[in-house]
């Protein structure tokens, strides 16, 4: 008896050992190292025909696209070739679990890579999706420093919608002011705007009008090759998948393929329940995957095109060529580019939103009730003669040790100790009227949230310091998905609005607009251990205030690398 | 017999008591904290009627002049305001002793200043004398990153001169294009040079033509308050006392007062032998005194102009007023500016750098002998095809940690260990050809001098890979004043050259020109502890490689702030 259960004991030991190798060959054979090595640098570059100083990564901007397959590992070691500038890549979908420190979020989880400094960004890719890159510093961003990152499902596991080739593009604003001379005039008093971009570039690709504005010899030149547009060759009869993404400084922009309509399929890494758009509406920071079938007349080329809308455009439709192959790729379509939708209508960009509903068989339902709701006013304020932006009349600054670091190390002298502001003044503050709001305040305070809890955020428009003006803001939130569960106008209600939250589909996102005089609600759970910047993805409004920072599960982070450190309250040596 | 040895040891005891507490009052009474706090950041300026983005400290270009008395001790708290941009500020002619680490040189005695930060520099000014501070990360001095230190002497001891007023301008050139396009330009492949600047400062004011060139609309505006001339006031009859400096980012220059002598009498802290002149020549780097006599007619002004020299001007001389009290202050002189001296006359320029000795009853006699000579040639290289400035066909480059930290903490890994060369190939080297320079290699190796021992420098110019083309390079000492022992005209030559040495009173300088094919031959003491830079002060030069670094008595240093860390090796915890 008693050797019989020795034999058994050994019998089971044999039995889990074997299981255990399999796990590891099984673990080798499928998730992989993605190695990347990045030279990060300014070189002058003319995407708009207009030559200024960019951002490129190894010469490029977009740049390099990272292509993964779920459970791999993503290695990125990025140098800083700037000369005097510090640099901080943000990967922008990825939740960072087990790796907060690789969040690319300078101040809140590392501090930023100096001119010279090596840093490596590893993390793993744990769904497939689109994704995106891009600079988290200064407004850096905006100076060509982004890229795509496009995760496949794992082996065995297919997509719940058929095509036969993926491309990726990314849509974006372009200024010909320097991030230092928007943020100079930023911080001005009197405050001076960025204003309207000067283009739109698809995938890194627009066209300025050279004779629209006086510009030194040289700098502005109509036919210089970096800027002929960006083109899409399709087969015939073929079906594409087009991940859209957006990352724009400023514009919300709708985006559509002259003669073709578009099946959403995919957003932020959520499959989608299948509709159909003749325009997408897209806002910075989203991702969505369309299909496209090439079903036109095959003897012509077609356009793509972007436009501004929310704001009053002064900005060029960004334009780009659906070539049907064998045309000749840069053959210019026989028609006018389709006109875009008006700017200033926001019914058919709420219903937009309100139509994106999770996938049949790919739910992930969101827990009934949230354990504590958190209101965020989306105001203008007065700060010292200062225009900043706020939310709760609180406007957010950054402080000079990274949050994850200060609370990891229990630096509490590095922030404000004291929570914010949950909500404002519900009953008395007017949205829809030019506020005075000249009392606000700057704070780097944070919100803690106790770790595995629900949060409701609900975000909750009015107007701005510009009489019946209301903007929209997409906010994106960092180190989670949320659920959407819905979108309303006016004042959100507590009581009623509530009611009507979408808690049997919601679609999960990473980044939600915020229409004008409206609100939207969102639901997270609070289990990723770490500090997560959550703010407005428009470059100027962030760096001008809107933002807050979450902490949560502190304790559980793992030991900080040394290299995320540097700034601040951390100088020195952490070596043996 | 014992009573009275104790009681004499306690009257001993009592009178050295009495002598301390007089040395500390008297140390109280005469050397004082001289306390700053700056604010550096970017800020729209049109020093020469063309708007563009300035480093300011406090809101001002040039910065606050610091006002001290020899002995005292300075602190700077510096905020680094700038947006995404480190810092760095070099106090330039003060030697830093026992405080090597407030030097200010980035990369050589601290990690640069991130923004947000505040650096605590602290230092003593042990000798009266004329003297300047100035950025030194990347080419920020030339965004307008400078200002004046006037070190008085101590309470009872005179100046051996007489003078009513004292006053400090600095002269400067100045680019229309931002740093950042500059280096950029500077590190392609094609090579794109800065070329001659857009104007030359007076103080920080200077007149571009804004007719010359097209500018978008409201960028150049001639009749901006911001750009009228710098005005000097002077009561008739009385003598001035007039600190002139250079801190051109390329430019040598003459500097003159149209129908007024100047009596040279101090330069780079130290009396000079005084001499009089028409018109100074002053190199980037160099500060000088001169009197001037108020003595002309006095119901004018008259003119003081600064004009480009050694390289062929492309630029309009820089203009100020000197303006006799009471006239009024923006009359300007009936008469046309004082021409300065043509640019490519060699002579005169090496005659005026020859007449500067030390003043009788002020000379540091030099050691008779040196313990070593490092010989440095100046070269231009191509280096995997980029364009390099070189000594010795070495390129320099800055490492990620500060060589200071690198010495004190024994980090090995931060730099190459290998001795850079000591001199070039004295027999074969043609210095009045164009070389065939693309054998040059990059390092960033250093120096390394036994503490105590003397040291001879001789700088040897040479061709530039333009043809018929030497250029002159003032070359600047940190932490040393160095005697100048002699100036020649072609290759060195070390038996007969160093007889001609001057042992009985050269001028002591920390920072001197090599003539246009010329050689220039300098002794100093290692007797600094720290790690020293070394290096061509033309801001484009030293970008592009040429610089050495000196390290002595690393042992002797005492324990580095943390404050100077947070890059390259040293990111993490330094405190208990």
């Amino acid at each position: 008896m008693a050797g019989l259960l020795q034999h058994s004991g050994i019998m089971m030991k044999l039995a889990a050992l074997c299981f255990v190798t399999y796990l590891q060959v099984a673990q080798i054979a499928e998730a992989r190292i993605r190695y990347h090595k990045w030279d990060v640098k300014y070189e002058f570059r003319s995407p708009d025909c207009y030559k200024k100083l960019v951002i490129t990564i190894n010469g490029m901007s977009p740049g390099p696209t990272i292509l993964a397959q779920q459970g791999d590992t993503i290695i990125v070691e990025v140098t800083n070739s700037l000369i005097t500038e510090n640099l901080a890549i943000h990967w922008h979908g990825i939740r960072q679990k087990g790796t907060p420190w690789s969040d690319g979020t300078e101040a809140v989880t590392q501090c930023p890579l100096v001119p010279g400094d090596t840093f490596k960004y590893q993390f793993t890719v744990d769904r497939a999706g689109t994704y995106l890159y891009h600079g988290h510093y200064g407004m850096q961003r905006e100076s060509g420093l982004y890229g795509s990152i496009r995760v496949s499902p794992p082996d065995g596991v297919s997509e719940p919608f058929a095509y036969d080739y993926d491309r990726s593009i990314i849509l974006t604003d372009w200024y010909h002011k320097s991030t230092y001379e928007q943020a100079v005039e930023l911080s001005s008093i009197p405050f001076v705007w960025v204003g309207e971009p000067q283009s739109l570039l698809i995938q890194g690709k627009g066209k300025f009008d050279c004779s629209s504005a006086p510009a030194p010899s040289g700098v502005c030149n109509a036919s210089n090759p970096e800027c002929s547009p960006y083109v899409l060759t399709v087969v015939p009869g073929k079906t594409y998948r087009l991940r859209v993404a957006s990352l724009t400084a400023l514009s919300a922009l709708s985006f559509q393929v002259e003669g073709h309509n578009m099946t959403v399929v995919e957003a932020d890494g959520h499959y989608v329940e299948p509709f159909v758009v003749n325009n997408l509406f897209i806002y910075s920071g989203e991702t969505y995957s369309v299909l496209i079938k090439a079903d036109q007349d095959p003897s012509r080329n077609y356009w793509m095109s972007t436009n501004v809308v929310s704001r009053k455009p002064e900005t060029a439709d960004g334009l780009a060529i659906l070539n049907y192959y064998p045309n000749h790729p840069r053959r210019s379509p026989p028609t006018l580019p389709p006109a875009g939708p008006i700017w200033n209508n926001t019914a058919p960009r709420l219903a937009q939103s309100q139509a994106i509903k999770a996938r049949q068989g790919f739910i992930h339902t969101p827990p009934p009730t949230s354990d504590r709701v958190i209101v965020f006013l989306n105001t203008q304020n007065t700060i010292n003669g200062y225009v900043r932006w706020s939310v709760n009349n609180v406007s957010f600054s950054l402080p000079s040790t990274p949050y994850l670091v200060a609370l990891r190390q229990n630096l509490h002298r590095v922030f404000n100790q004291n929570p914010p502001p949950e909500g404002y003044d519900f009953a008395n503050y007017e949205i829809y009227t030019k506020p005075n709001n000249t009392n606000g305040t700057s704070s780097n305070a944070i919100y803690r949230l106790q770790f595995n809890t629900t949060v409701d955020i609900i975000l909750q428009n009015a107007n701005t310091m510009i009489e019946n003006n209301s903007e929209t803001h997409p906010w994106h939130l960092h180190g989670h998905d949320f659920w959407v569960l819905g979108y309303g106008k006016g004042k959100f209600d507590i009581h009623n609005d509530t009611k009507k939250y979408n808690l049997v589909n919601p679609i999960m996102k990473n980044t939600v607009p915020l229409h004008p005089y409206g609100w939207t609600a969102l639901r997270f759970r609070a289990d990723n251990p770490g500090a997560w910047l959550f703010h407005c993805h428009v470059e100027a409004h962030f760096y001008m205030g809107m933002g807050v920072v979450f902490a949560e599960g502190i304790e559980k982070v793992g030991k900080l690398p040394s290299a995320i450190m540097g700034c601040g309250e951390t100088k020195g040596f952490d070596k043996p």
